[in-house]
């Protein structure tokens, strides 16, 4: 009959420990870690960067409806700034509104991996984001909006994009849609995806191979590996050694179900007209409180982007993010406690979020009303306690000077229980890495969190 | 210091050898399978049910609004029929438009479990839903719409919720949110779980313990187990003895991204009047050239529900469904041949379906516009390569008379190649089966066919 067909296993055991090997290996082939200071100044001098903010009248290309008051690209396309509404099921006095980034197509965050000495390197890029701390951060190899790999910017093609839309001969070791932030955009997802490729690959002055090591080495610093490089390194299929858990996977999908089926929210895009407590003059969009963000609009010109010159509109947040694990070891594993957290702008309204995400300067949270219960314990934490603290800056294309402080905080039975409040669970970084994997489990704020520990650049 | 804690198993590696041993199983401690039509014969006599057709303006607590001319209940509960219409990003010219019903609320199918002499034994309900064939049919054990358990239908409370809403002391199985009909529903979900207790039951004269070989028994029988009883055994804990598969785990996934990302269609709600190709008169809502399905009312008198009598709209399709998976075996290991489908409804766009799933009377798919390519090798399989055939309801609280004929066909290379077209792909049943445990990757009829295997009414 017909010729045997070879099947494959289901999982590739193998494939952890190659990312565990390039997690140890701070020693890569094509760059010293601590020559990327350098690199990014060359690459600096050899692009020009300049990015300027400019009042809404003078962002060709993009107007505010007459009739909605949406902003918006003339040509349809890239993104838009409308009204959300959200009403909490359970209580609907709650009912709350803001401005927020409609972008209904899924972009590509793709990584190009390849093994040099027996060891896999990524291919990471020197890239500029307008909205980023410094402008230029480490980056995926390809960061690609839909619009981008169809080129209606009719700018010059994505490099290494092939990989990643025509994977043929390469091989996928990652690939899940996952969202982005929940309360600045609505129900956007990008997809993840890490391909290793066995061809001979050209390297371009902007891009250089670095072991996870490395990435982890660069990621202990302030502002130099961006947010679309982390969330990839989330997904990456890492596994930990871990003899256990203090809940089984079938209880931590229960709870998730819990929560999923008593926090109801039903958001509603609304014309930005309609919003009760926002106001526009020509420099921004902004709360009547100067809460939450404001809008804003920026020129850009750059040497080494897909176009060289543009205006866009960016949402720039009232101060910094403060994103948080308690860690606890317990019967010898380390946990981090993580929180369902429930966001307007969430496709499935619930995933599994930092134990502590806000910005401290507003205390509470907006859709619970509530501060943080374990917000102190991590502001005021002993130094010694803090095993990971870094400033990043969330997506650059988007959000401008966008800071978050990300931390891994020790806890002990008093500031974070054994059985912590409703919402709350703990879970190991394997557990976390396992849901990551797939779409919709770990928010972004949570998935930076998860590629520090992914590439070891804290092991708990 | 602190007490030890013990940790678990992430994973419950006996759990899958007790659904096994039940499926194994077709002796059951309540009642013998060939008992079945004699028990709902009895449950029949106890309650005496009728459902009558009635026009839209008997429905008393019911009514078109004047100026969307939505169909909903006057509290604003259960749910409603709204207007749809789906934009597919790709080709805005194949934009379509139909009525769907909106219940954004999700509702609990909870089975209970329960091992008596060592076997795992399900107690399932003798339930009627108006819309069912024979009306009566086995059922999970908990049913129950968000307005069934917060009461407020004003009636009697639902037997054995409990067990579900305050599992404390009881053991969660199985426990994820999972989609219904994507072109009948607007992102509906409800919860299914296996809940297990070790306290005594009493069992009510609606109620026996099944194992879950004996389900697959009455699986093999036409219009005896409930949609909703089905899909909750797709989310059962089961393994499958499989020595690989034709794609790993990863690429599978990748795949599923890939359909995912390609195929985006934009649903928004549009009021019922401004849809183009529908009509309304006292009777039923219905498409222009009777296609699809039409909305008709229904006056429900019985006993033993929560409430003893209520008049409901119910949806009504033009016809019967197939629905299909092709079975091949590679490599000594069997394979169904999985579509990924888009559905204007689902939250997700596209989820994992059978190879065919249509209403043959309309031969083509609404969103793509094309007759399935493998339509003509289900409808006219040989009878020896027709390894299950069986008539089942969808969700008869909601539907009215949607008959589906479910089957798993064997197919050679010809009929299904190795390497089929875009769109669909090779899995394993075991592929399947750990997919069904998150959520939304398994579409409701796949689900059906899932169940199918799950309690080895067949074996491949």
């Amino acid at each position: 009959m017909a010729i045997e067909t070879v099947l494959e296993t289901r999982e590739d055991t193998e494939l952890p420990h190659r990312f565990a090997r390039s997690a140890a290996t701070t020693a890569g082939v094509s760059m010293r870690t601590a020559d990327l200071p350098a690199w990014f100044a060359e690459r600096r001098a050899a692009h020009r960067f300049r990015v300027r903010p400019i009042p809404f009248s003078e962002l060709d290309g993009w107007a505010f409806d007459p009739a909605t008051g949406n902003l918006a690209h003339r040509t349809g396309r890239y993104f838009s700034i409308e009204g959300l509404q959200v009403v909490p099921d359970d209580d609907p006095s709650r009912t709350w509104q803001q401005p927020i980034i409609v972008q209904p197509e899924i972009g590509i965050l793709g990584i190009l991996a390849k093994e040099f000495d027996g060891v896999l390197h990524f291919l990471m890029q020197a890239k500029m984001e307008p909205g980023n701390t410094n402008l230029l951060q480490l980056s995926p190899t390809v960061q690609a909006t839909h619009s981008n790999y169809t080129r209606i910017h009719g700018g010059s093609r994505v490099k290494y994009l092939d990989y990643f839309i025509r994977p043929g001969r390469h091989r996928v070791l990652a690939d899940a849609l996952q969202s982005e932030h929940g309360s600045w955009f609505f129900q956007k997802s990008n997809r993840n995806m890490i391909v290793e490729t066995f061809d001979e690959v050209p390297q371009d002055d902007d891009f250089r191979w670095l072991t996870l090591g490395q990435i982890g080495e660069l990621l202990r610093l302030d502002n130099v590996v961006n947010m679309d490089a982390r969330t990839v390194l989330s997904t990456a299929p890492t596994t930990y050694a871990e003899a256990g858990a203090l809940h089984s996977d079938t209880d931590l999908l229960s709870w998730l179900t819990t929560e999923r089926s008593r926090r109801r929210l039903r958001p509603r895009l609304l014309p930005l007209t309609r919003l009760a407590e926002w106001e526009r003059d020509d420099m921004s969009l902004a709360h009547v409180h100067r809460r939450h963000f404001r809008v804003v609009a920026v020129a850009v010109e750059a040497g080494n982007r897909e176009v060289s010159a543009w205006r866009q509109p960016l949402l720039e947040p009232v101060g910094p993010g403060t994103h948080a694990f308690l860690v606890r070891s317990f019967g010898g594993v380390p946990h981090v406690l993580v929180a369902a957290r429930a966001e307007g702008g969430l496709a499935d309204v619930v995933e599994l979020g930092p134990t502590v995400q806000c910005h401290p300067r507003e205390h509470t949270d907006p859709l619970s009303g509530e501060r943080s219960p374990f917000l102190d314990t991590v502001l005021n934490a002993d130094p010694r306690r803090i095993r990971y603290a870094a400033t990043h800056c969330e997506e650059g294309g988007r959000f401008l000077r966008a800071e978050s402080r990300y931390l891994l905080v020790d806890a002990d039975e008093e500031q974070a229980p054994e059985r912590p409040p409703p919402g709350y669970h703990w879970l190991t970084p394997g557990q976390l890495a396992s849901l990551a994997r797939h779409s919709r489990y770990v928010n972004v704020q949570a998935r930076t969190l998860l590629a520090v520990l992914n590439t070891r650049a804290v092991r708990l």
